[in-house]
């Protein structure tokens, strides 16, 4: 990795931000957010506007140029990689460490009095525009929205926004129609007297009009915009992909419909100025719902006495809680990706001895056995595949300069996942190709409680994820071990591998309480850098749970595997699981072997077959 | 319980809000918050406004007078309490209920346009003020201070602010002087480049001084505030206090002392003026630390661009953590509260099957044995003494109306605790004097199982209480049971019984990382309305956990049970606890037995010995 060099591009944007043809006033500060307009976790390379002016392409960074500075800030993931793609123009602000200043601060320290600092409007969410403008406005700076973004002006070679064909899903996947989404939404403005409903994130668009896409990698989105009344809906969405006559047919462009269920199908970019228009319209108390997390651009749009803001919208509550068609179709997706992975298994345990199976090659045959299953769409996540001490850190993804083969001398960890029509994956797991060491048992076996531990757990209807973190560490913490990530996310039915507003985690409290029908991941883990890395991680859906008393009546709630990959037992210390623990893991192993194991026979695949049989034996436990 | 007349003294309130005597406009409404202007949990009886103003003296609730209403809004806990002892003048509006509206909601639909809504700036802290400001100001209303207390106009026959001698502890007790605390905290105001400090809580006084009082019952606090600088201190308080020499002494008010050390000692009632003079000499980067919690009126006295607000002051986090003459101190008092209940127990069981042991003589009795007990200053808190169906009224205090006789039929709660000279004490048992039913013990062993989970919790430094919180639940919720109270409080050292910034509760997400030398109570139980209420307290001290590993460096913490007083055996279930469970509760039994021991044998109270030692004999599990 050589440093991108950055002096011509810097030098073109410090001229763009005192050209009167983009900016009202000069801008003495440019910042360039990470995101895309929609705030997503993954954005399409149109939008790696930060990737271009820096080099610096990890997933998570702001950079800042003054006239005499340019800095970046990034999080201890990142801080590696970040000083190695970036030239030195640019001074690496590193988050998190006590003498970093925050980018406010930084901003007051280095600006000469009253300066204008320019953002792109469309790109910083709301709540931040906020808590900066705040900041700066207190030190006699101004925050400024720069209509134009100004990287889009000096990126000559930037690639076009992606406007790929869209995918339909019918009832048979959905469970329920767009009409009747969009019915019950309705129902939810009315509960809260909203008469506008905004809907900015790309997997919020795809889910309510049952529509899929691949503008964004691993993620089966498109980008759009929709604005929902009472009476109307608008879609902004660009392309000829409304010429499809099927897409016509699924959105029903063509029939005679009740006028409240007639899509007005518009460009993407008049977002703006047709929400700015319904803002003008509003009468007292018609309220305008978004997301507290939408774009600045589009919040400012609605006077702010109109606007209703909350941080998870209604569409995002109802996507979490999937229907049976829904759940039918993620157990579906987890049965044909344990065949893959059983496939895959079976042959690393042949090939890994013969040391010719690298980090890369294992990751690729794992998307080939996949790519063999019905509906396989792509994957939904860059394949973790990392092996000896590439698996302590923590978001790997194997690339030629860190590709390491794989041994029988070494632990290897596998995280990956796939987009297939009727669900999406995601799965970790650890082995061992060799013979583990005592200390790699002992900590596998802690993680190993840790994951049984949530996934086994009964707990009350209302009950919030972060709730339920601790167990998940209670074993390691016992000897002194920990991890240094939350235990579970969110996963969507045939869209994005992580979304809110559950999840497990000791840092979020603001997550919705999971219930029945909610899906999210159980992973946690133990890492020692320089040596090794262990995940254990299901994909467990949220169901019922029958207990002995019902206090109350309020119900109780608990986790049904959905991933179905033996864990390897190879791994397992068994002294140190309680009777209880190994009666799961027989159980899990049994449940893998009568559903993968009836798949695989279904497909043929005997000899995956035979590895399945042979990793799912029972554990005995010596009293 | 009938219900307070209140006719002629909202008569007479309404006539005060439109007096020019008191007003500079009239208020159309006129709130009267629960606490007092040090924010106190528990409050003066002078302070009880509220209460004087309704009749409804629970301890949390806040009055609101228009000019044609009159509102009270209370939590569940007292919806109750709050109906018997108010007339119907008032409308009782039900916290938490779904069509209750919220004081600014029902405000606003009741007042005239354009109102002006008063209160007592000192009684309102400052983040309600602005939240409630704010509302108001949305609907073309005003909130506005009201300098005079509009119920102390009207209350002839007011309790004087109590005035009481003050008690000065040394540095066995205290461990640090207040020279060295004043000199913590000024380095604590240099680290955040704060030039002054302003103590409003009266516990944080209290501390910071080395002094205690007796102004408001349970608590050992007196009325006072103190303003530190960086070389000036300011003691605001009332009365002949300062006059004692024994304080003067120990304020040094006499000696000749480096000017930062020089207390100034000033009129309660100046600290207003005082602080705003402060305010009014602040040059810039002159900031004044006030708790974010501390009244509107001295918030307000300082310029807003001067003010530093956090949730927790530096004392307040001192504070929490105990020092090693702290900490023997709690142990010393714990040992002689263990005395006091062993006696209490042993009386119990012989006196409770003739019938003649009410719930109000048994309190009394445990007052009686705790006073026998050196250096016993008051009661830390109500005592709660209830039996059967009283037993699940949480914040149950026995009354002649319901106090119930003690049987061998019921279970017995008793939550109590005491302020020693040496330290604060708060412990529940809970008993059963005759043969408690399986179902019972089974309850019982699950709220047991719980304690345990978080007494012998090992977790990384730096973990906030509230992850602990679920491993109390983890056993109850296995079968559909559950508590509605938080797990833990912090408690003070000869102070408040409960204190912040630690806690163990699934509500509080804002506090501080345990670290050792807190201590928190560990208390969960299991109610069942009608029948009984089951609660095992014991007060624990955090402290440095030894691990096989210790990853990253971090260190590990777990809980030292200061309280030792036996758990009753008999409501145990042996079958239900694991063997690690089963040691547990021997291990601390032995504790009990060799400590306490001790002390009742010194004490010569042998037939308190002899119960001790019967209701320590192990237990023994069935394999």
């Amino acid at each position: 990795m050589s440093p991108k060099i950055t002096t011509e591009l810097l030098k073109q944007l410090r001229q763009v931000m005192k050209n009167p043809k983009y900016v009202q006033e000069p801008v003495q500060a440019y910042i360039v957010p990470s995101g895309d307009a929609h705030q997503s976790e993954y954005i399409a390379p149109c939008d790696c506007r930060r990737a271009f002016i820096s080099g610096f392409d990890g997933s998570a960074g702001t950079a800042i140029v003054t006239e005499q500075h340019a800095a970046m800030w990034t999080d201890g993931r990142y801080f590696l990689q970040a000083a190695h793609q970036m030239d030195n123009n640019w001074t690496l602000m590193k988050m998190g460490l006590k003498d970093t200043p925050t980018q406010e601060d930084w901003l007051v320290s280095v600006l000469p009095e009253g300066s204008k600092v320019g953002v792109d409007p469309f790109i910083i969410p709301a709540d931040q525009w906020k808590r900066m403008s705040k900041a700066l406005r207190s030190a006699g700076h101004d925050l400024v929205p720069v209509k134009e973004n100004l990287i889009d002006t000096i990126w000559t070679d930037c690639p076009q926004r992606p406007c790929k064909p869209l995918i339909m899903l019918d009832l048979s996947y959905t469970g329920v129609s767009w009409r009747d989404k969009i019915t019950a939404l309705r129902s939810k403005m009315a509960e809260r007297k909203v008469m506008w409903f905004v809907v900015t994130s790309l997997d919020e668009v795809a889910w309510l009009f049952n529509l899929r896409g691949s503008d964004v990698e691993y993620n089966p989105v498109f980008f759009a915009y929709a604005v929902i009344g009472m009476n109307t809906i608008r879609l902004f969405i660009d392309g000829d992909r409304m010429m499809d006559p099927a897409v016509r047919e699924h959105l029903q462009l063509d029939s005679t419909l009740e006028p409240e269920f007639k899509i007005q199908v518009m460009p993407y970019g008049s977002i703006l100025s047709e929400l700015q228009a319904v803002g003008a319209g509003l009468s007292p108390k018609e309220k305008v719902w978004l997301s507290d997390k939408a774009s600045y651009a589009l919040t400012e749009a609605v006077p702010k006495a109109y606007r209703y803001l909350t941080p998870y919208t209604p569409i995002c509550i109802a996507k979490a809680v999937k229907n049976a068609s829904e759940t039918e179709g993620m157990r579906r997706a987890h049965i044909k990706d344990a065949v893959a992975l059983c496939e895959l298994f079976n042959w690393l345990e042949k090939e890994v001895p013969k040391g010719t199976v690298t980090e890369i090659i294992a990751a690729d045959k794992a998307e080939e056995f996949r790519s063999q299953q019905k509906d396989f769409v792509e994957l939904s996540f860059a394949t973790i595949s990392s092996t000896g001490p590439n698996g302590a850190i923590i978001h790997y993804k194997p690339v030629p300069e860190t590709n390491r083969t794989l041994s029988v001398n070494e632990i290897y960890l596998l995280d990956s996942g796939a987009q297939y029509k009727d669900g999406t994956t995601d799965v970790t797991r650890t082995m061992h190709f060799g013979t583990p060491s005592a200390y790699e048992k002992e900590c596998f076996t802690y993680v190993l409680k840790g994951h049984i531990a949530v996934s086994a757990a009964i707990f009350p209807n209302g009950t919030k994820g972060h709730l339920l973190d601790s167990f998940a560490r209670s074993a390691l913490w016992d000897c002194g071990l920990d991890y240094l990530h939350g235990t579970g996310h969110g996963v969507g039915s045939f869209l994005n591998v992580h979304e809110g507003p559950c999840g497990i985690s000791y840092k979020t409290f603001a997550d919705e309480p999971l219930e029945a029908g909610m899906i999210v991941s159980d992973e946690p883990g133990y890492y020692e850098d320089g040596s090794f890395g262990i995940r254990i991680e299901n994909v467990v859906l949220v169901i019922p749970a029958e207990t002995k008393y019902n206090f109350k009546n309020r119900g109780s709630l608990t986790f049904e595997p959905l991933t179905l990959v033996p864990i390897q037992t190879k791994m397992i210390d068994v002294n140190l699981l309680t009777q209880k623990e190994c009666n799961w893991v027989n159980d899990y192993h049994q449940k893998c072997r009568e559903v993968v194991g009836t798949e695989l026979e279904r497909q043929g695949r005997h000899e995956a077959l035979r590895w399945l049989i042979r990793e799912t034996e029972p554990l005995v436990r010596v009293q």
